[in-house]
């Protein structure tokens, strides 16, 4: 299963002006910046889901990678041929991380006897995997999403047995995390919504959730992870809606739930944008809720309607996004996941790698622009200036609770003018930008 | 002024056959269903803004309505004439409320102290035309989007000043529609939230934000007003992005500040589905949440990509909307805005009546769909039957907070089956919907 | 087989008041409306793909439908089966006709070869089956998206190999259309457009198109073929971009390649509105350049950014489409194609004759709806008079062609006023639509 | 009037290095590159609208910029003054053209007569300006869609008299860019379009359509103007619907009228991508289809559903445009109109100056990059690769209509084989072009 890769070299990092398409031209991990190397700033992660799992079917048509991997039957042989083919390509790219769903690795069971068995199975593979890797495992989660019956949801289903059955998925899919080092678990809801609302109790769902995720708190408590748990807003696909919409609701649904403490979000700009928000709208949304976690750091397309994980290749909002990640403290159990799919017409090994380079190169590079806006930070310089009038007088008053509706209004009266204007100088902020895209 | 309407006689109800374009054909006022009348189910209101300031411009083009009350200068005069004209269209639709922003009805003002005084003098004015006329206020507004001060926002503004004359508008407007006797009070957030993000600290606006809302509720206390406060969600324009985005994001929002029990919203359909949610979501999230407050009847146009305001003609929508509305418990202080702004061709008098017209008999019709829907509740039984399984066993204890994830997940190991799917049945439910609509 | 629809009777007209939900409440197939009967109007024809050949999986998840006509090899034997299951279920529901891909019908192939044979093996079968049915074949459409060879397109794909392989699916597929006495021939084109342009000669592949289209009309000349040829129009999905975007579009490129008389187009609404067109538009724009076909009377959820492919049940929509399509003649050769796509939770057997009463309900009450407002044609009324100055003077000979700018010019100057504005009545005229929706 | 740039220095090139936000980094105008400067190359023209005559109002709020020369009446005095404005920031931006509409410069106007009087009268004053400075007249237009009498179209209007006034404009207009010695006139169709199709006859008003640009072009050639003409597509807004949707629907309507040699289009970014296109697409169908003219290089907001008009500020799609425009040829008698309109909240003269700035820069750099990407063609290479296959055998003999279907199934099935697929290689070439982004 390996010889897949044999004719792809190790990559290397060679500079900005090789022409080695399958060479780093800024991925320099060891690189230091803001006294991190770019492996701790970025804590890559490569998926297994796209990369190993998908075939490249789409609802229009059938696989078209064959994988060598992809056999007929996926028993603990093909699982474990798999998870060769993926520390293989690993080991290629030097990516420090990893993540999967459990049912990514671990050969088809239908049973929850089975399930727990086979997963157990293929676990003890993954510990030796990673005992011998440079790779570790960023984060675990559990699909509770693509096998039927979850059709209709896993903890939000009309049927409690399928939140039982998704209970027993998570408490094995947390417990492998934890023995296997992860440094955060993910929940992301692809069925927690509905296909319609007319045969959907949304009060009772949303309990239905809210009670899930305080239980699976409770037990990473009670196992001692010390890793993070964290959503991933979603506002649709492939349900009509999910309730984990985007960073907002997410942290309405979480204050509900007493969880604002416990839980936070794994980021992906796509999602961000089908929810009609930007990226950077929903990292400084975290960054303001204290809830931000991970980011899986795929493009979408804005004339499609759809999430198309496509590794990102937008240098400035990919420096924006990286400016205000470092701004907010940077990683911290988190890291930068390629949840990357290769286009289905991209069926080669190199084009694997292809993808996974391109995204890499492009987070390193809007690292050292993002590491440059902040040494000299004018955007900072510019807002701290614009609202320096509310950190005294009646500005600070009113925001320490110190002044009245009443008060306010006098204050308005008395001085009897209409407050004198000034430019936000949109155009000027966004030519600095532009600036630091080296 | 009131001759504007003059051609116009009183509408009245005549019956589903009627052949006249200015007669309503389902809404009878004084028609009992459910034990209250129309009138008290839908407490209709007929919006200042858009049928007596609008000019017809757009942003591509200049006015196109001539209307009378529109002179050279907006003085106390000019207010005078348009309020007559706003009673004279009321008198003849027979709408039992309207609703107005404190800019709509007044002269013009630049200084604080102007803007009490003119507002004063108008309020005296509406408080004479209420006295004489069965059309009662129904809600208040403060408009802190359209004056040039406002351009960085009122609360949210980089400057303090601005938010204090924010406090003071809205303190005269809540205690104005106190005075009139409205049941309610809205907070339209239009400038609360940024053009660019580059110039915007998120965290820091957020707070300003929720400490002027809670000096509002605080000072709706002081002065006794019974009514309620409503924020109007909407996702974006004018700006890029508005704190109130949506249902969702506006209850994380009112959590955040403790103001959860305080503060309800008031939804309108087309700023629903601009966020990307529909309109029975909303109206749903809002009943799960304990925060519906009112509606503006609003419908957007699904090719375009911003707020229309027309009147609601989509019959299967409405239909479930007050579907969910009559078993939330129905409108208690809010109503039926028509915030319906007819089209900007629409120049004549009459055409601003088809626009009641139309959106009142098709609410009414609605309302009587939702009332025998609600009668033989098939939706509801359909619901009941999906979740029983949750009201007792594991799924009981579970939403209790009795059961631990290894005790959800021991019992599926127990039971160790694949639980058995059940339709969905949307295809079978949507007939019976298609059904109730007469 | 045939057994898994035993449970469900042949569905019957039993008028709007049934109870009933497997009858038909206002499809009446032979009652007369403006002299044909409902059947001949609407021409409804059952698809094959999504009710026979799906099995209910989606982007994130395997099927759900365990139909037993899927095995898990799909040969002769399943073909066949596949086919007795479908018209049992035609039998039940009583439409008039139905559609098909090649590769829906026929057992699985690889090679050229194969194709030809397995296709020509069950297209013998169907042939016995329509004999001795009430259901007979509306269109027939090859399958030229599904397979990986198709990856990169058929006709526009870089290997003209593959564009050959395409042209042997079309020719026997036509050719067996015609055989078996199909009225139209489709070609939707999936892949027919590209992932990025980047790796894309658009203005050769629209070349490869615009030959390949033309062998299509010249090989349907030379079998006697006297039925239609339609291209189905959407903007993306499956590929980023196709070339076939929407009707405007299509004219274009019909245009291009002198085809404009001899193809025409198979509307769907949720392309429409994927285009950003509204349904109305595209049937109007088809009229107007008179290509137009057929119609696929899917509708999708304006809140999704793909194709949901739903059964309609918007009255309002529908009864407009139909009167469009009325006015403009009807269907001729075309008909109404549900493409109808049950919810992936909608497993049982009954779903699919739910979603199938469903829509042919709504259709009949919207020809029904339809029909009375060409009858008393208020719309058409108010448009001619609206336009009535075209008709003579100097607007009668612009659109001869007999004024020239100069000419027009001097008119207005000799007049010289601003010419007086009219009403465009938009509330007016959708109040009248809305009194139609009986 | 000129006064109020006073505070600005002539703008200078300083290098990329330069901290100097009111200097140009890239934009170097006597550069050479592929032969031409840079100058020659981006022909850039600052449109007189959005700088000169908006006054910062949106749909929700009055007015912000307080410019000088914005008196309270547009007479011809102000109209000088305007002008006196436009071009003391002409001479201190040094582009090399400008953009206008006929309303955007004169006194306002009500009457034909006074129309013609009023244009008249300033055109003398351009025609002085032009000669005493180095920025010349791009194109010109006439806005038939501000004021009131276009409310329901120009040409496609449904009373004649509208359009009468419609032609006299376009006469006025187009012998003025004439005699200015403009190089290319637009026709923006705003309201040539429908708000509702209730009320619209399409295949009427797309007659008129058709015979009013007849007529123009007709007028064109009478006059002796040497220069393009061009519609500007775009698929809404300030209409529900607009017939001039995109390049491919524009393409269908010039060859139905015959004008596809005589017609271009003036493409925007921001049109395109609400029409579902991306920039680039819309580029390379005007290439293929030979009718590319100018381009208005404004941005969007891909997370508003509205036109921004902003300046360009993304460097991978800028490239990618220029790419495709040099490979197209280049600029002829087009340019790269900065239709740029900065934020309501933008002031200051200054921000004026920074969004030009900003986006001549952005172009410049993207230019560089551009003719790099082509000296050094590795799009090309795979693209020629990819499609070689067609350019002999069978491939080439069917682009040459010497084969016919069964032509081409034969040889099918005389291979016999599944045609071998190849990558398309999409993350690599995305690769390419990131590391040609300096």
């Amino acid at each position: 299963m390996s010889k897949y890769f044999d004719e792809i070299d190790p990559v290397k990092f060679e500079g900005r002006d090789s022409e080695n398409p399958l060479a780093f031209k800024y991925y320099d991990s060891s690189k230091i910046l803001m006294g991190k190397s770019m492996e701790e700033h970025l804590r890559f992660a490569v998926c297994y889901w796209h990369n190993f799992c998908w075939d490249g079917f789409d609802i229009f048509g059938s696989g078209t990678f064959n994988r060598p991997w992809h056999g007929v039957t996926n028993d603990q042989a093909a699982a474990e041929a798999k998870l060769e083919a993926a520390f293989s390509f690993f080991n290629k790219l030097g990516n420090p991380y990893f993540c999967f769903h459990d049912t990514d690795v671990m050969a088809a069971a239908e049973t929850p006897k089975e399930h727990v068995e086979n997963f157990a199975a293929i676990v003890d593979k993954i510990e030796e995997k990673i005992a011998v890797s440079k790779t570790k495992l960023l984060w675990g989660t559990a699909n509770m999403f693509s096998h039927p019956r979850y059709m209709a949801g896993a903890s939000t289903n009309p049927n409690p047995d399928v939140a039982a059955f998704a209970a027993l998925q998570v408490k094995h899919c947390l417990e492998a995390t934890h023995r296997l080092g992860g440094s955060g678990y993910v929940l992301w809801g692809g069925r927690e919504g509905y296909d319609t609302i007319l045969n959907t109790n949304v009060a009772q769902e949303m309990k239905q959730l809210g009670r899930f995720l305080t239980m699976v708190v409770e037990h990473k408590h009670k196992i001692g992870f010390k890793g993070d748990i964290w959503v991933e807003p979603k506002p649709h696909e492939p349900t009509k809606h999910q309730y984990d919409r985007d960073v907002g609701t997410v942290y309405g649904f979480l204050k509900e739930y007493g969880l604002e403490k416990e839980v936070g979000v794994n980021i992906e700009p796509n999602h961000a944008t089908m929810a009609g928000n930007n990226f950077e709208h929903e990292i400084e949304m975290a960054n303001a809720f204290g809830i931000f976690g991970s980011i899986d750091f795929n493009r979408g397309d804005p004339q499609n309607g759809w999430d198309t994980d496509q590794f990102p290749n937008d240098l400035r909002e990919t420096t924006m996004a990286l400016y205000y990640i470092l701004k907010g403290g940077g990683f911290k159990n988190g890291g930068a996941n390629f949840d990357a799919k290769v286009r289905r017409q991209s069926i080669d090994a190199k084009d694997l790698f292809y993808g996974h380079i391109g995204g890499m190169d492009l987070l390193a590079r809007a690292l050292e622009n993002a590491a440059k806006m902040i040494e000299n930070d004018k955007l900072q310089e510019f807002k701290d200036s614009r609202y320096k009038n509310w950190s005294s007088g009646h500005g600070a008053k009113m925001l320490d609770g110190k002044m009245s509706l009443d008060e306010m209004a006098a204050i308005s009266l008395q001085k009897n003018n209409s407050p004198k204007p000034m430019s936000g100088r949109q155009e000027g902020l966004e030519n600095i930008v532009t600036q630091f895209l080296k």
